[in-house]
């Protein structure tokens, strides 16, 4: 097991009607002044804004708000509510929304403290040392980002999806209340579950031998989204399904399944160009390239893919022919993955062959990408063409 | 599920050689006067407390130390260590040591900011509002109090164990050397695996259905405590099974596997009685009274005793008489205990059966014990008896 350091200071808050705790919590947590981020449509039209702005008129506590955050967040609304943050001297900043309102926070949080031009932090020229607090009141199990240190935002000046991360903006506090993911279109809860199970299997497919616990805390999260969301699709309003979904979509990308070892977040990255270029939902991207990857990795460590299929898809192990096995696991996550109504193809997102070489040059990699497996440009483009 | 708050705020620093921060740990937490504390022996024999010491002095931090924490700590050192505390304006306690030591730290850091009696926080007559903030260097790998908000104390007077708990206590950080659990005798790394598997199974034992996600991180824990136990027991010097365990041990007891439901705790209660009145290991205790336990309540929920027999300890489902299934997995549970050198029975760690009557009635139940199956004083003398 490799050293680490693990730090989830996060103070979750679970439940039904939990958002009406947003106000004492924000003073708990030393807010004054508060930036209310979110996006438009259903925060809005189901209540959800009011009640938080209920809770912290009810709390003595002052706030300002902007909405309009789109998926795969934008730069532009992160300069605008930066600005805004400067102007209103806020505070404390609480995304209401998925994880396009949370990361948009964060970006927010760090901008609000520094004089230059918030994408220093995610072109690499600066270090985060300093942000606003950032709390969330989470709508969408998926990105996990009400519980991590992470923030992806595109720039609309090339459509670069770029991420920073640092302690410094894991939420103080998220209110994850499963009764407001039920109104979910079935898309979006599929393509959330999708967004989960990668996040897992970043962390999952690793050469660091040993790790016992992290593996099974993976395949323990793995199973549950394998048997929760075909429940959470069927009926929407199942409390139970949401709320195991939700809880297993924190814990997905909190990092208690990464710890102790190498991760290898390849696909992540040949997903961003995807979502980047053709501005398909996070998750959907995912369950393209993932059975790709994995098609064309599998051989590195046959047995780990065996693994993969006997405890998470209950695979029979062919101790005849290990890779046959190995294989079937990836057919059953593709078939999971088209069971849910995801895309698994190019076309299905509206990518194109065509398009491929502007991928792997969009990527522009340096040296080589991921860990298990250190793909070049070649073995990238390779795998979109898998996806094909 | 039911609703529930989460909140692990420590941060776990990880692997070989970190107890060498402990000085820049303690300063970035705001210590500047420490009172470390710990047992005897081998911390002082092994040179890690000079090592401690090094690394706080280098740091700049001054410090007073108080040693000789029993196993079961005794109110004696506590009430010491408080008056050592506020003599020496103490502002941060480091605890170097097992489970023993960090409670009487906890215990001490809440004592040292209170003018009355700091057992008035274990009798139930006052509420944890503050506490020195505590920081733990673990060797042993057992109670989990390095991640965990309560403390366990024996009052001398009367040989009363009692525990008191609050997020005020919860460690800032706390340093995991999986390294200095390699010198640990075999009997005391069993009783910390049979201790840690009381912590998980406290908890996996509910009433509260269809919280799936808990059960599988119960389970992915049991699993590796089964698996990883044995093999630090045949090679005491095996680093990654040493680090599998310690990490699992963490994870068995701050609540990660705990929330969102009703958890039990009748065995620790009874199993405190022993403890207090025989001073024997906490683990070893355990190992004797889970089995009795678990045989007298199997009835409850059949199906949920044959979900921990087939997925914990692999036994096959019947089908035709699931009982039989449930059953096994008690049997699984024992020969383990056995196989790892844990007693299982009252003769083995030299409780008698004539003292049963004086057991229950020092238990002093006012009402009923345990969530799963409430126990009356009736029920916990048979329990005692079926582990006689």
């Amino acid at each position: 097991m490799n050293n680490f350091s693990f730090y989830s200071p996060t103070y979750f808050v679970f439940g039904k009607e939990r958002e009406n705790e947003a106000g004492a919590l924000v003073k708990r947590f030393g807010g004054k002044r508060v930036l209310i981020h979110y996006g438009g449509g259903s925060v809005v039209k189901s209540g959800l804004l009011e009640r938080v702005k209920n809770s912290l008129s009810n709390a003595d506590i002052s706030f300002v708000e902007l909405g309009g955050v789109v998926p795969n967040p934008r730069s532009g609304l992160v300069y605008k509510g930066i600005e805004l943050c400067k102007k209103e001297n806020v505070d404390f900043i609480l995304a209401v929304g998925g994880g396009s309102a949370i990361d948009s926070a964060k970006a927010i949080a760090i901008g609000a403290l520094y004089d230059g031009d918030f994408w220093d932090f995610f072109s690499g020229k600066k270090k985060i040392d300093k942000a606003l607090p950032v709390a969330t009141i989470l709508t969408l199990t998926a990105a996990g980002s009400e519980g991590s240190n992470g923030t992806v935002i595109t720039h609309e000046d090339g459509m670069l999806k770029r991420s920073a991360g640092s302690n410094l903006i894991r939420p103080v506090f998220s209110i994850l209340n499963p009764e407001l993911t039920c109104t979910l279109p079935p898309y979006q809860t599929a393509a959330g579950a999708a967004d989960m199970m990668a996040h897992v299997m970043e962390r999952y497919f690793t050469n660091t031998k040993d790790v016992e616990i992290t593996d099974r805390l993976c395949e323990a999260i793995m199973l549950t989204i394998k048997n929760e969301t075909p429940k959470a699709l069927k009926n929407p309003y199942d409390y139970e399904a949401r709320a195991n979904l939700m809880w297993a979509g924190t814990l997905a990308h909190n990092d208690i399944c990464g710890v102790g070892r190498e991760q290898d977040w390849s696909s992540h990255q040949i997903e961003h160009e995807l979502s980047g270029l053709y501005d398909v939902t996070h998750g959907a991207g995912l369950a393209v390239i993932f059975p790709a990857w994995m098609k064309y990795v599998v051989k590195h460590d046959v047995l780990r893919f065996a693994q993969f299929a006997v405890r998470v898809w209950g695979c029979e192990m062919d101790f005849q022919n290990p890779e046959a096995t190995a294989y079937q696991g990836i057919e059953c996550f593709e078939q999971f993955m088209k069971s849910i109504g995801m895309p698994v193809r190019f076309a299905e997102i509206g990518a194109k062959a065509e398009d491929i070489p502007l991928l792997v040059e969009k990527l522009a990699l340096k040296s080589t990408l991921g860990n298990f497996v250190k793909l070049t440009p070649e073995d990238v483009r390779k795998i979109y063409e898998l996806a094909v």
